[in-house]
């Protein structure tokens, strides 16, 4: 599966200006997800097609639409990548004034997808007949009014859109820190997560089961993939230049624009050294996963910028483990993690585009398959088939 | 150019229920248009695109990123369908349990198609730069915030697509009545109407044209495209069959249906005959246009349900002009209105799919082009330059 993020606005939370976002090319472009996903569709058969879509500034029923119909246009590929919009650059592109608190966003987005759940629901299996003779198109004793009501949100239905294959898209989900988890032990299906080892991965895996079946649903429904890159060569030698090459591209500067959107304070205001006051990290509304991994590699309560740039490795390879060397080297740090049960698979970031997937394709992806550790082939079937995931029954 | 309406809600509103609707397939079903327009636009290379796009439920900035998202996947083909939404049963999807009256909703729509236009204009042309050795991706001074700042809407940009080949999409607008004529000739490029006789067609362009010049518009920056139904044979006998059975295929239950819908009022509250009170008759909140219409065919200012069925048209062939026979007659009779200036253009409706475009497409156009009617090949370029649209400045 192929999934991609959004922003819904470009950083410009640094020094209050979307300057350096636009000079350097930082996440300054972001089009809308739709056509990009249904070109990606129409150029493949089977491959899994994730879109980022926020929560905060549009409707259910837009939602559900859209993804329903993506996924009747992917014959049963799509994925929904569901994110809560967290900073002040987005909410001035959608004329809010204010954003929700953290848990409120998560409190709002619970509404969101019982809503969308309902909508996707609104249409049985089979409720088309399409019989010309009858004059009847659909049976409507097989579709209902979702009848969504909730403190935030509603909508009554019916969605216009007939049961996609999938019934429901695939559910990515990110949720790391407290509320979030519990979010993505609720609706998750493939759990976007960032982590430094396996074993902290691990951790958060065997808490996310406990709790999906806390909340009754089957712990292998919960599909667990952290976020890595990996920087192969034929030769150990070509992997450490290109590694070398690669992180002497990132810019410290680049770092601090993606670090205040993240956090949602303009981090300009300070000096590279100075330590951040208990008053200033209290007013970070961002991902307060990010927060907590920089407060624990750094060991420091009061981090600096330099503490923050190092230990988030916001924008450089150190955001996420990097698997470096030759194909087998890779494979091995692969194995290693999936073998210790840390995850269910990986998100593979890309260290530079053109490049790193065709890399990984030609060179890591031959020995994963000698190690039975790849698939050969695809399932017949939807991206669920391919997953593993059930598809989900009429709530 | 193709163009696709859209409702945000299966029809409802008669004996508000669904049944009719799904049973009979009137307007069940309705895509998000993103993928489809998607989908044809990777399948054609000439043909113009236009999406149906709601400005009540979305917002600016969501709409801008997607018509130039769209713009940029088409190579500068797309164009927006610009509707307000105005009934219960699109309402009640998105949870609003009101509706703006109809002048409102428009002067919303007039700070949504200013904000879009900011949010479209917050990129020169040639802002991207993408060189790799100076390390800048943009040129930031070509690059600004929108700003918009109204009384219902705001948006504070920069949009995160660079300008697309168009500049701004196409702008197509269907308003008809009163405010409805003020927006479009604010804002319309392609007005798609409804007119029984060229002559009402006539008068509607030279007014719109006129307001468009009190505006400081260019009246050739507007084209006038009366929606019509072309039912042709290879023989008039042929032609005329087909025409009956289509005729034959209306149910009023559907016409009703649908005229619920438009007008936001549930007919199924009134005998066949009943004539409509005054008190009725101003609690239509829906298309003013339309209601014009009855009660001026019907001569009869308040109009039963049977006046509403048979002078609205709705739902049958009698809804738009119907060019019927042989390809020279139907070609007669496009000329007649083309010729007198009622139109620039028409939008032809299809009676049924597949059957209705493929017959004018293998029968009619062939006529049109010996007659010099019809264009023979596409100019290079984009819509714009195929419509003859100049490109919009950056405002």
């Amino acid at each position: 599966m192929a999934f991609i993020d959004d922003r819904l606005a470009m950083p410009s939370r640094y020094g209050d200006s979307y300057a350096e976002a636009v000079e350097h090319g930082v996440r300054a472009v972001k089009l809308d997800l739709v056509p990009v996903i249904t070109a990606m569709g129409l150029a493949t058969s089977h491959l899994g097609l994730g879109a980022t879509y926020s929560t905060t500034y549009y409707s259910p029923f837009h939602v559900a639409r859209v993804f329903a119909s993506l996924d009747h246009f992917t014959s049963g590929r799509a994925a929904w990548n569901v994110v809560t919009s967290l900073n002040d650059s987005e909410a001035h592109n959608f004329g809010v004034s204010e954003h929700l608190e953290h848990d409120d966003r998560y409190d709002m987005a619970d509404e969101f997808m019982d809503a969308a759940g309902a909508l996707w629901d609104s249409w049985d299996d089979g409720a088309v007949i399409a019989d010309r003779d009858e004059e009847r198109f659909a049976d409507s004793s097989k579709v209902r009014r979702a009848d969504y009501e909730g403190q935030h949100l509603s909508s009554r239905g019916p969605l216009t859109v007939p049961r996609s294959p999938q019934g429901h898209p695939v559910i990515i989900q990110a949720g790391q820190s407290g509320r979030g988890r519990q979010f993505a032990a609720r609706w998750g299906e493939m759990l976007f997560v960032i982590f430094p080892t396996p074993e902290g991965c691990k951790a958060y895996r065997d808490d996310l089961r406990a709790r999906a079946v806390a909340v009754g649903r089957d712990p292998n429904s919960i599909k667990v993939a952290p976020a890595v890159y990996a920087v192969v060569g034929e030769t150990e030698q070509e992997a450490a230049d290109k590694l070398a090459y690669i992180d002497g591209l990132a810019r410290p500067v680049d770092s601090l624009a993606l670090l205040s959107e993240v956090f949602n304070y303009d981090f300009a205001q300070h000096l590279p050294d100075e330590p951040l006051s208990d008053e200033v990290m209290a007013s970070m509304t961002g991902l307060r996963g990010f927060l907590d991994r920089v407060i624990q590699l750094s060991g420091n309560p009061n981090p600096s910028l330099n503490d923050f740039i190092k230990w988030s490795g916001r924008g450089t390879l150190r955001e996420f483990p990097t698997f470096n060397g030759t194909p087998a080297q890779v494979a091995d740090q692969m194995e290693a993690w999936f073998g210790s049960e840390s995850c269910d698979g990986f998100v593979l970031a890309a260290t530079h585009m053109p490049g790193a997937y065709e890399d990984f394709a030609h060179l890591v992806v031959p020995e994963l398959q000698r190690r039975g550790l790849f698939r050969r082939e695809y399932v017949p079937g939807t991206l669920r088939d391919n997953l593993g995931l059930a598809r989900p029954m009429r709530m």
